[in-house]
C-alpha cells in the first residue's frame, strides 16, 4: 500500500549512551520501510539528553503533523519488546545524559501532571508484535531517564497544544552485539525487533483507523 | 520515646493472595511495635480486594487523622524493600483478586488524574532502611494490581480531602517460607523486613518534623 | 570447501520435550548446510529419552565415523548459547523423559567415573560464537537430565573404544516462539543459533586439524 | 547433646575475596555452636587462594580426625543455599585470588579424576535446610575457582588416603549488607543461613550414623 500524500508516522531512535557504541532503537528506526500501513515512515535520531530531546521531537511534531508518534529507547537488561504505558514527571537519572546532565528528583514540568498515559493501543501493539514471533510485554515503568522524560514531554506537547496525534513509547532490549561481554545480560536480534516494531505500527495505524 | 497522644502513623499490611498462605505485608506490620518515633502505630489489615481495600483505609484515616500512612504489600519475586514513587490510574489485573474481580485495562477513577507521587520521603526511606543494613530500592512502578489501586485510592482520598497527611507504599519480597518450593524466587528474612520498615517510618517521621 | 570423501562431523538436536511443540536444537541442525569445513555435516534427530538417546548416538559414530560430534540441547531459561565444559555420572530428573523414565539420584554407570571433560575446544568455540557476534559462555554444568547423560554416554563410549572422536555439547537458549507466553523467559532467534553453531562447529574443525 | 570425646565435624569458611570486606561462609562458620549432634564442631578459617586453601584443609583433616568435612564457601548473586554435588578437575579463574594467583584452563591434578562426587547425603541436607524454613538447592557446579578446588583437593587428599571421611561443600549468597550498593543482587540473612547449616550439618551427622 503506498502512502497516502500527507500521511505520516513519526518514529524516534536515540543516539548511542551510556558508554555503548550502537543505540538498538535508532538501528531498528532506519532499517524501518519509508512506508506502513499507507502512512509515510519519518524517521528521526534524536540526541540523547535531557531537554533537547524533547524539543527535537516537538519541533519534528509540528513540522510533520504525523498522525501517531511511536519513540523507541534502549532499555538495556531487558529481555523483551516493552511497550509503555506511562511516564511520570520525574527526572532521576542514575547516570549523566550525552551532554553531561544529571537531574536527581526533578520534576520534568513543575506544573505538570504526575503522569501521562501513552494514547497508542499498548495491548493491541503487544498482541501484533507476540503474533508476528516476537516476545512482547506492556510496561508500566519507562524508568526516569531520557526515554521518560521523551514521551513525557511529546505528550505533554501534544496536550499543551491538544493536537490530535496519538503517542506512545516502545522500550527495546540490548542488541545481540552489546551483551557479547556482558555476561548475563539479555539481548535480541535486530530482525526481530524490526519485524516487532513493524507489527506494533501497523497495529497502531489499524486502531487509529478504526 | 512515647507517644504523643494523638499522634499515630497507619501503617496497613494485606491479607495472603494468589494461593500463598501468607502475606509478608502483614506479617510486618503485625511485628511493629506498639510506637515509633513519638507516633502510635496503628496497624490495619486489608482485604486483598480491588476497591474494598481503598474504603477500608480511607476510612481509617478519617477515623484515625494519622501524620503518615504507610501501605505495604507483597511482590513476589523482589529481592529488596521497594519504596514505590507513584500510583498509576490504572487496573489490570493478570490475575483474580481475592473477591474474584480482575478488571482488565480500567481506570481507578474515570475522571482522576493518571498518577499521585507519593508523598513520603521515598530516597530518604531508601537511605535509612540501607542504613539499617537491609537492601532496599526506589520503585518507579507499583504494578496495576490491588496494590497500586490502594495508594493511589488513598492519596486520591487525601487529595480530594485536602488532607495534611502524607501517603505511601512499599513493596516487599516473599518470606523465605514462601520460596521453599519456588526454585528460583528471592526472599528476605521477616526480621530483616521489620528492621527496615521501622527505619522507613523513622526517617518519614522526621521528614514530617522538619 | 567441498567435503573431503569420509570426512564428516556428527550433529545431534533433541525432539521437543517438558510440553513445548519445538526443540531449538533440532531446528538449529535441521538449519546447517550440509557440509562445513571440508567436513560433511551428518545430522541426527535424537529422542529426548534416557536411554535411547545415547544408544542412537553411539551407533550413528560407530556407522559414519565421524571426526567430530557436537551435540545440542535446549536449556530453556538460559539467555546465550552455552558450551558444556563436563559431563556428570549421575541422572536426577524434576520432569519425566519423553518415554515416562525419572530416575532420581542415579549413577548413569555404576562403575563409570564420576564425570568426563568434554573433548572439544569449549574456549575456542565460545570465542568464536561470539566473533560472529552471537552471545555464547561457557558452561560447567549440562544438568541431571537428559542432555547430560547423552553426553556423559558418548563420551563414555568414545573411551571404552578408545576411538579418535572428539565429542562435546552445546546447550542454547529457547527459541523467540517458545517464550511468547513466559513472562520472564530468555530467547535467541533461530538465525542467531544457526550462525553460532556454524561457528562453533568451524573452530572445533581447525583445532582438530592442528 | 554433649560431644562424645573424639568425635567432630570439621566445618570450613574463607577469607573475604573480590573486593569484599565479609565473607559470609566464615560469619556462619563463627557462629555455630561448639558441638553439633554430639560431635565437637571444629572451626577452620581458610585463605581464599589456589593451593594454599587445600593444603589448610589437609592438614586439618589429617590432625583431627574428623567424621565429616563441610566447606562452605561463598557464591555472590545466588539466592539460596546450595549444597553442591560434585567438585570438577578444572582451575578456570575469572578474577584472580587473593595471592594474585589466576589460573586458567588448569587441572587441579594433572593425573586426577575429572571429577569427585561429595560424599555428604546432599539431598537430606537440602530437604533438612528447608524443613528449618531456609530456601536451599543442589547445585551441580561449584565452579572452577578457590571454591571448586578446595572441595575437588579434599575428596582428593580423601580418596588418596582411603580416609573414612565424607565431605562436601556448600555455596550460600552473599550477607545483606554486601548487597546494600548491588542494585540486583540477592542476599540472604546471616541468622538464616546459619540455621540451614546447623541443619545440614545435623542431617549429615544423621546419615553417617546409619
Amino acid at each position: 500500500m503506498p502512502a497516502t500524500p500527507g500521511k505520516c508516522v513519526l518514529v524516534t531512535g536515540f543516539e548511542p549512551f551510556g558508554g555503548e557504541r550502537v543505540n538498538p532503537s535508532w538501528e531498528i528506526v532506519r532499517a524501518l520501510p519509508a512506508t506502513l500501513g499507507g502512512h509515510r515512515v519519518e524517521k528521526l535520531l534524536v540526541p540523547t539528553e535531557f531537554g533537547r530531546s524533547v524539543r527535537r521531537v516537538a519541533r519534528a511534531i509540528d513540522e510533520l503533523g504525523p498522525a501517531l508518534v511511536l519513540c523507541i529507547g534502549e532499555a538495556g537488561g531487558r529481555s523483551r519488546m516493552s511497550v509503555e504505558r506511562v511516564a511520570i514527571n520525574v527526572n532521576d537519572a542514575r547516570i549523566a545524559d550525552n551532554a553531561g546532565k544529571q537531574p536527581v528528583d526533578e520534576a520534568i514540568r513543575a506544573a505538570g501532571p504526575a503522569a501521562y498515559l501513552c494514547t497508542l493501543p499498548v495491548k493491541a501493539m503487544v498482541a501484533a508484535i507476540s503474533k508476528a514471533g516476537v516476545p512482547a510485554e506492556i510496561s508500566n515503568c519507562a524508568g526516569t531517564f531520557v526515554c521518560n522524560q521523551l514521551i513525557y514531554g511529546v505528550l505533554d506537547h501534544i496536550a499543551g497544544k491538544a493536537l490530535a496525534v496519538r503517542a506512545g513509547f516502545m522500550h527495546v532490549p540490548y542488541l545481540e552485539a552489546q551483551v557479547l561481554d556482558k555476561p548475563h545480560a539479555a539481548a535480541m536480534a535486530l530482525a526481530s525487533m524490526v519485524e516487532g516494531t513493524k507489527a506494533a505500527i501497523m497495529a497502531a495505524i489499524k486502531e487509529r483507523m478504526k
